[in-house]
């Protein structure tokens, strides 16, 4: 079986030929580099509303996640192997036969399996990390592929820290990782310590020197450190790389990895001096970072580049005045280009379930009926209460339509009394496994008094690690989407909630956090107990 | 007289000698550029907290404003430059005599002042932006220059778009600037559109082919509009730019300048391919980047390089083992080196004045003796209500204590019912202008009840554009810090509150931007009468 990205592989061609729009494939690493930052941690649903999102955007390669970190890394690289109807879906193995076997597993039922697995190639790590010489590294490499060969046609081969590896070293374990199947070579500046002459040298250098490097295609994965990361993956790519891994809002360890949008929209608007093409529909991108930033609460600074939502706007007299004559005058790419849209005012409280399925199906959803209805009797609550609905209140509301029917806890009703004077106190009522119990607590604040009553009637050790309120359109009647994140024994869970009333919805976002928590205490003991 | 930076200025040295660690001058425009981005407008008393730190932490030359925009702009850029101890200021001006004298007269009581004046060269901007030709383009370039050396020694002049000009007619002008007495030229990319090879190749072909090159420092002035922002500055330099214009967070039109912290730091970390030197304090930028994010209430996003909350974070298994096994696995700079500290547990209610005196210099706070006792009685009704007190609670607290003797309306209670049940209510007395008022309001939610209350009490036609809540330390007593953003008629304030109570502290940052705006509609009176 082979992995459509390699069909369409650079090896081979002339400098030459090169330059007529080849084809870039674009690996996402979202739900695995992006995923495994702190605080960045997804649901099982939330990883497939993701990967659907990516899927049908034109993502080439897919990494679902790390099948042998955890269970539920296995079930939810599986369940999206299983649905993913374009991409591959690449599954991530360290140099171990029982990583390897798990990832392999895991995407047995994928239309286009891959499997990357990596090993340290630094003196740093190698000695540090792995306390292994660089022999005993070079034959992991071989045996680690070979075995991943023997599984699927397609596999990745990466040399951690290959910016900080040495060369004749490197060149020898990618000529060996090639020979024994590598289909895809992998050269990650994993610290993000490169700088875009001294990667694109690298890049060319590999290519130059090994034997068979015209077997594989190149990969480049860059973090963003010191800012470069976007401007050195495309110095990779004109060295020969024809791979980008990339997350969407640029998330991932530290600094983060490349930004999807920010490579793609470079070489879109610059292909003159980046003459190559992607398979991404630009017009959702937008989309995309919106749907990032809300299941991993991860905020998108107003001048982040193309997704930002300061990145179309322009304030200053000389820049409104140029814009005004030309827009070519300030403006290098189009806001429709990468799906921006104005905020339309689109429904209100007599509105009907049929306008009501015609707005989802333009905002890109698709719900099963059961789905769709809880949507709709959300939206007539929201309607009844807030005078205009626009289009980011119903992404709110449909987005936290994620399978809560495991949910053990339930808000029933909530009162709060707040305001100078203080002690502020909460009157809360909660179903707790189909049991309906009332509590009273005060708090130093509102919130705080909403999850003391929360706490005396659901005792639990959970630290809160953010607390965050977004208003979800414009107007003080705007609909408020907390969310809370909170951590036990190293398990991070992030909940959201949204409702007009601030403290309605911190008690939603809380609550959901919590479900999720004892989900994962689940999830924990059952896979102890395998 | 002569500006400091000019005389550790890079003209006529060799390549060979460049080599040991030339001083690159850090030109910051967090309050010319980033100022001028939607919803960045900073207060007087921000904008002076700003420059003091800048000062302070070794920034080379602070561009204070553009003092012919309004006499707010002026009359901060004049106080800006009488208090500047170490750092050049800058005074932006349009190529016209009522600009460059105004920008003069604002920074005539400046140790080190400089004009800092630019005008389009691309042809789509002359033909668009100017309606000129380029022939009566370079004529005002020579005569606006000139002007600007009557006023000053130090003058800097941008070609506005310089990376969409064409070669010969920039050579041109450029040569001609120096010629008139520029000793700075800016080549601004203007629509961030260049690359890094581009960037290079362009500063290169300007030195060599402008024969009188080696009297100008050059400078670089980047965007990121494709992600390259900070990948191009160093370019620029290494092809042998002198000056890096950028600001803190990256802040900006659109997509935003060069992050200060990202090339900074870059430069520091990569000296063998860098082998600069810039005057920064880098411990200051981790403090620099919390001040412009709280006065802006732009958040910074958690994977931004440097300056993130997750920057120095690793949380997957792979890089935690590694890390514990040897720090230099995973991490190119240290977090102490940018000032990065942990969250440390420091005050309680038994804490005196001068425990509280101590701490505020250890934070780095200067604050006259009636500051220092708002700041203390703050403070003590903060311990009171709470229960462990953090650095991050004495920075928002004193954070807010800017300027509020000119206040018009004051929170003098407020108590609220909110809740499921619904509709919330909100009972507020203010005192507006000296007068005690009381009144009651429903709304669609707690905040909408007490911004409605605030609205019946002090009627205005603003609109709400921002609503923002951020804890501000952990645990579920943490103080809220509300940011709220108003505007009305082109103009645009924020106001910030903080409080145990996020009611209480939505209410203070509502009527702190109320009570800006009053103020900019009095200063826009003074400003027609003149």
């Amino acid at each position: 079986m082979t992995a459509k990205p390699q069909t369409e592989g650079a090896q081979g061609v002339s400098a030459q030929t090169e330059a007529a729009h080849d084809r870039v494939i674009i690996f996402d690493t979202t739900l695995r580099d992006g995923e495994q930052c702190p605080g960045a941690t997804m649901t099982l649903e939330e990883k497939l509303q993701v990967a659907d999102l990516l899927d049908e955007m034109g993502v080439d390669v897919i990494e679902a996640g790390f099948p042998i970190a955890s269970n539920g890394d296995f079930e939810s690289v599986s369940m999206i192997a299983a649905r993913l109807k374009n991409a591959s879906v690449a599954a991530l193995a360290r140099a171990a036969f029982k990583d390897i076997d798990r990832a392999a597993e895991a995407i047995k039922a994928a239309r286009r399996p891959r499997i990357h697995t990596f090993i340290s190639t630094s003196p740093v790590h190698m000695k540090w990390k792995l306390q292994k010489t660089p022999d005993e590294v070079h034959e992991m490499v071989i045996a680690q592929v070979s075995r991943a060969r023997n599984h699927v046609d397609d596999v990745e081969w990466s040399c951690e820290d290959g910016t900080r590896t040495e060369h004749d070293f490197l060149c020898r374990v990618i000529e060996s990782a090639i020979k024994a199947g590598a289909t895809t070579i992998n050269v990650p500046d994993t610290v993000g310590y490169t700088t875009p002459d001294e990667y694109f040298a690298l890049i060319k250098m590999i290519r130059e020197r090994v034997p068979n490097s015209d077997k594989a295609i190149f990969s480049v994965h860059c973090h963003d450190d010191l800012g470069m990361a976007v401007a050195n993956s495309l110095a990779g790519v004109r060295a020969g790389a024809r791979q980008i891994e990339c997350t969407v809002n640029g998330i991932g360890e530290r600094a983060g990895n490349a930004a999807m949008e920010e490579v793609v929209m470079a070489i879109r608007t610059r292909a003159d001096v980046f003459p190559f093409a992607t398979g991404i529909k630009t017009e959702m991108l937008t989309r995309a970072s919106k749907l990032v930033s809300a299941v991993t609460s991860f905020p998108v600074q107003y001048n982040k580049a193309v997704v930002g939502r300061n990145a179309f706007a322009h304030e200053s007299g000389i820049h409104q005045d140029g814009m005004l004559k030309h827009t070519q005058t300030y403006e290098i790419m189009t806001p429709e280009s990468v799906g921006v849209k104005q905020t339309s005012l689109v429904m209100g409280k007599h509105s009907g379930r049929n306008a009501f399925r015609e707005k989802l199906k333009m905002l890109g959803y698709q719900l099963g009926d059961n789905e769709f209805e809880d949507a709709f009797n959300r939206f007539k609550d929201l309607a009844d209460r807030k005078k205009h609905v626009y289009d980011e209140d119903i992404e709110a509301l449909v987005d936290q339509e994620i399978a809560t029917a495991q949910d053990r806890i339930k808000l029933v009703s909530l009162s709060v009394i707040a305001g100078t004077h203080g002690p502020q106190r909460a009157t809360m009522r909660l179903e707790v496994d189909g049991t309906r119990m009332l509590e009273e607590a005060e708090g130093n604040g509102p919130v705080d008094a909403v999850f003391n009553a929360i706490k005396a009637l659901v005792p639990h050790e959970a630290k809160l690690e953010l607390y965050q309120v977004h208003a979800v359109t414009e107007g003080t009647d705007a609909q408020a989407e907390v969310s809370v994140r909170l951590s036990e024994g190293g398990k991070t869970v992030t909940g959201r909630g949204a409702d007009p009333d601030t403290l309605v919805a911190s008690a939603m976002a809380y609550l959901a956090a919590l479900n999720k928590l004892i989900l994962k205490r689940q999830q924990l003991h059952s896979t102890a107990a395998e």
